[in-house]
């Protein structure tokens, strides 16, 4: 049996002068939407074509007359100066140093008094606001300050530019374009005026099916220094959404008074990798709730008119984030986002609240990759690999994609690498036929300080951008994005609470310090104490890098007896180590060659007497196994993504559960091959993660089945039932 | 003019079997002294040989006969039992599991509740008294555990072998030897006993010149597993000096009570590497009081009879501590130790308070190295051009060596080899004449938590011994062993008190978190704001690996305004740092090739306005400049020890001060090469440290005088005032 669907889950871009060519491949890809992008528009011949057309709207920009002429309702940053270290006993401090001035601009129509904060950084303490002044004349706060201790002034500004404009402006090399300025939708005279704005929009366009929001009301944040060159980007930034309207109404909300410095935290802006502080997330919270409140006013409109509202995940979606606890209120239909990975997929495909999801896959049709010299059906395999093992698990319902469909077009083969794709994608929903594939009988919990707010988005810095320091745990959940687990997200407090008994396997992974690996949470009693007599009564814990970092009371590792392990900082160097490897254990038996720990910690030494080492480097360990009670813990200096470091982890994981056999219930030899199985339909996918041909064995609840010559990225379906 | 002295200033060991060719090789080798050594016995023919002789001597053990009829008088150390987790509401931990029961047994003549401590650390609290119970029969602790709590046992054990002495049998398979109890110099009724019999035997042993005692009272903490291994060895350790008696003088004499936490530190066992805490601090300098004054009374006997007291720097040495306020108070005659590198030889020739320092050099004569595969004249080459460089700045007073002469006297070439160093050991005092080499006209002063009473012992684990983990940072005192400078090892403390106006340079250099980097020091806002005031007022600031690194107020780095740089943790990942490489500056001038930072930090950034990146690894930096006011500093990512990383360091001391013209008063332009000159004498030595030809040009007052072709690890003297 195979897929039967010919038609349908695709959209494709348009523009003015593709009008035959999108007829043609439209109907060639079987696409039943179209859109337009940035920069493109929608040709009026196609608006009856027969496809859905989506429309992208903007509720915070693209009316500079607007925002001219009501600039207390700008849209405002909390920004940090500049660290000045002070000779003597007054400092000046410029605040718009390192700073776009076409970007920013403070904000004195608010009072600098109620608003802003000088810290003195040397001891930490606020300074009092009569020992500082803004001098507007010249920009600068003028402080009474201590010789040599150093200072900084935390200060709101007027986001006068778009940072996304600013962004394409630069990127583009526009010239003559002009500045796109901001409105804060929030405010009262912005929130009517939009909203009406939208109703006038949608009467005018009725042909518009899906009115796509680029977002909402609040850009992360996305700051520019005085050279145009970014200066500070954080995707799950709070820093833009803020101002004294919202600020007031936050206070009364968390029943204490706001400081800046629940904002700019130290200068580090709330970045994702800090522990968040207790602020911070009561006014995520508070954020979440109000965004998705005035959101839904939004959506509600677009539904009056009989269109379906989707959200872009990204641009100004602060406050939207989906898995947060006021999203589904929205009342969105859908939720589409750019696919980078199989954990930028994840982060889509398992939106709950709305009616569908859609990825935009790689490559955006762009003239940086359609060049001389792109490959772009090289990135599209490359991300289409990585995108299918995660559909197989969590489908998205869609897919499309975005830019110039004329470069796409005419790039020689590329048509027909896009078709393959969106073939076996129609083929897997056909054979998949809305049911659950086959995952194990226990759930796997990552742990930090997140959990599912910000679910598959554990370690990144920014959507789907590659760092050499955070590739080596990102692995972690991108491989867990196409495997046969259920994951979930669960935050410390979520231990303490008591950790959910379908949890079989925990997974702690970051760096020290960090909201992933969890910092000071591991010296509260409750945390080590839970964790511990979760792996004692046969648990599985696993560690990578850092896990439950935190220096106290003679060891680094705070779960170093569940782990096995602990790391050398330099204290223990004169206790004798004694570390051997031995290699032969379950987690190896399919691995052949070098194990990639990517930028794995160094000075990791196995401790304690149930420890067996797997891998070494030097005198010191990389992946250890203990046994702990009647629970299992697996440690790995680090996991980036690899079909290997999959099997890697499959393989820790099955045996950190005790679970070796159930493994083999639906299995496939080859590292480099993964399998699916829908249960309900009676379907067995298997699919080569290579680009290269492969041979692996099926097994099937722990026989083999059938020894397979797979193609290159080939998948193969086949039946549950054998048919004699 | 030439060397001069062709006899003296060495000492040779000898055997019974030995007497002809150590009476030809005093000879050929101008040797004035002999001596004996463990294993091998000084012949009676060679008393009178003309030679001083010199006799070891051990005060705290070869006299089971003592020790077994006074069993409360045998050394205690203090032990930290395994960390175990308990499963539920009781818990029973054996004492001396993984601990060598013939080398240890537990103290229970000395109440356990007034002397040992029941920890809980997963609270960081002691475990009431009445909530535990020793039971003797089994060896346990057994305690009222709170479930999942990790608990340790600190307690008193008898030191029943002494660890030199298990250390030898082990190593040498000896099969019977008795084992050598230790007993406790510092107790009442062995202080009479050992007094009277070093008097017994210095009547015994007229011919004697000199007692190398071995050493005094307290071995460094070297504690055995239960299977013969080494399982914990600090070389500065105390752990090892403790006895209820001495615990209660030392409770008078600080007026607090003692804990055994100050003693077993979270089972650190004050690792050199920790932070010292004000206890740990007050019993060393209790114990030096206390061990330097009985040790004087040790040394008035031995003069009473009209011979030397020589003390060895190692095994027993605990509270003799040379760059300790009271160790001249000892009255000794000399200090001897082993020679390892530069480095060790400044910890034994920097010593005041003896009329003369002798070293060791290597190898030692034991049948490791002289045998098939060994290389005993390169390991002297290569012993010979690290101390080589350090002497012409603080030279030893003799040489020596050690081991069975036999070996050393058959090995082809080896003798020749010998005479080479000790001839141009000759040769440099003969020119020195007594006097200082010039020294630049400033100090530099190296920053850490021991200061001077760990001069030349910074980030060194353990004499001499190669690590991975520290030799980028024990690189920077091994080159200053042999730099034009005065080096002063400060404290934190003497920086709070104010920097000593001689030092023009301060360097830190550790891993974050240890006695050599500062830890929370860092957080004092005196340390911060004295350091920045000193290098804004013009002083020069050096930082290797993670100076001043303490996570605190939005830096990792509290002196990044200083140093220009900061490490990623992760926090400012969302911060843009546009790094670039200038690598043109005084620092690299005379450096071609690749710079070996060795297991350097990685994730440095350089930020701020005035730095300068001199190298880079990928997008981050290695080696930066910074100014600041009238300052400079320079950061190092890592530096061991080479000849190019000595260049490298001299031109960053002579920037960091801005005296790059002074460096040219005296200098030598190949980077293998270096110079020393004794103006007094008008002496210059130029020295080839490679063991190939090198070619250098010398520069006297900025201008080149000659060009010197020198032979492999030649040196060559020259006279300041040019002849016409």
């Amino acid at each position: 049996m195979m897929n039967m669907e010919k038609k349908g889950r695709l959209t494709l871009p348009t523009d003015v002068d593709m009008v035959e060519e999108t007829m043609r491949l439209q109907e060639l890809l079987g696409a039943d939407a179209l859109r337009d992008c940035d920069g493109t528009a929608m040709p009026d011949a196609l608006l009856q074509s027969g496809a859905k057309i989506y429309a992208t709207y903007y509720t915070t920009r693209k009316d500079n007359e607007w925002a001219e002429s009501h600039p207390e309702e700008i849209q405002q940053e909390y920004l940090i100066s500049d660290r000045v270290t002070a000779r003597g006993k007054s400092l000046r401090i410029e605040l718009m140093k390192g700073f776009h001035r076409e970007q920013l601009k403070v904000n004195t129509l608010d009072s600098p008094k109620r608003w802003w904060e000088v810290m003195d950084r040397t001891t930490g303490e606020p300074v009092p606001t009569e020992q500082w002044e803004y001098d507007e004349e010249t920009g600068e706060v003028v402080i009474e300050s201590i010789p040599y201790h150093q200072y900084t002034v935390s200060f709101l500004a007027f986001l006068i530019w778009d940072p996304v404009h600013m962004y394409n402006f630069i990127t583009n090399d526009w010239k003559d374009a002009p500045h796109q300025l901001t409105y804060d939708v929030r405010q009262p005279k912005t929130r009517e005026y939009v909203k009406n704005k939208l109703k006038r929009w949608c009467q005018e366009n009725p042909d518009v099916n899906v009115v796509r929001f680029t977002t909402f009301f609040h850009q992360f944040t996305l700051t520019f220094d005085d050279k145009k060159r970014e200066k500070f980007v954080e995707w799950f930034g709070y820093s833009a959404s803020v101002s004294p309207y919202i600020l007031e109404q936050f206070e009364k909300w968390a029943g204490y008074k706001f400081r800046p410095e629940y904002i700019v935290d130290q200068g580090y802006h709330n970045s994702i990798f800090r522990v968040p502080s207790r602020e911070f997330r009561d006014f995520i919270e508070f954020q979440q709730r109000e965004v998705s409140s005035l959101a839904k006013e939004l959506v509600d409109i677009v539904h009056e008119y009989g269109k379906e509202a989707m959200m872009f995940l990204g641009d100004h979606w602060i406050g939207t984030e989906p898995f947060g606890k006021y999203f589904a209120n929205i009342g969105l239909d859908a939720v589409v986002g750019s696919v980078g990975d199989g954990v930028t997929l994840r982060m889509i495909s398992d939106i709950k609240g709305v009616k569908y999801t859609e990825g935009r896959l790689l490559p955006y049709f762009f003239p940086d990759v359609f060049t001389e010299g792109g490959d772009p059906i090289g990135e599209a395999q490359e991300n289409w690999l990585k995108a299918r093992r995660a559909i197989l698990r969590s489908p998205l319902d869609r897919i499309g994609y975005g830019g110039y469909l004329k470069l796409a077009n005419e790039w020689p083969g590329f048509i027909d690498q896009i078709k393959r794709v969106v073939d076996e994608f129609r083929q897997i929903h056909a054979n998949m036929q809305g049911t659950k594939a086959y995952t194990a009988p226990f759930k796997v919990g990552i742990l930090n300080c997140w959990g599912n707010l910000r679910r598959w988005m554990a370690n990144q810095v920014h959507h789907a951008l590659w760092y050499r320091e955070i590739y080596s745990y990102v692995g972690v959940i991108e491989c867990l994005s196409g495997m046969p687990f259920d994951v979930e997200f669960i935050t410390f407090d979520q231990v303490r609470e008591g950790i959910d008994p379908d949890i079989r396997v925990i997974i702690n992974a970051g760096d020290v310090g960090t909201s992933w690996s969890g910092a000071e949470n591991w010296m509260d009693e409750t945390i080590v104490c839970a964790i511990r007599r979760f792996v004692d009564q046969g648990g599985g814990f696993i560690g990578v890098g850092e896990p439950s970092a935190c220096q106290y009371q003679g060891r680094y590792f705070q779960l170093s007896d569940v782990l096995g392990v602990d790391r050398e900082l330099g204290f223990s160097m004169s206790t004798d180590k004694y570390n051997e490897m031995d290699s032969s254990h379950f987690i190896l038996e399919d691995i052949e060659g070098e194990i990639d720990f990517g930028e794995g910690k160094s000075r990791i030494y196995a401790q304690g007497e149930n420890y067996q080492i797997l891998n070494m480097d030097g005198k010191y360990s990389r992946l250890v196994v203990n046994q702990y009670g009647e629970g299992r813990s697996v440690y790995f200096a680090g996991l980036p993504y690899s079909p290997q470091n999959c099997r890697l982890l499959l393989r820790a994981i099955y045996y950190a559960a005790h679970q070796e056999a159930e493994m083999r219930k639906f299995y496939v030899s080859n590292v480099d091959t993964e399998i699916t199985v829908f249960e309900e339909t009676g379907k067995i996918a298997v699919i080569n993660n290579s680009r290269e041909p492969r041979q692996t064995d099926l097994y099937v609840q722990g026989e083999i089945r059938a020894h397979l010559d797979m193609a290159p990225m080939e998948i193969v379906w086949l039946d549950v039932e054998e048919r004699e």
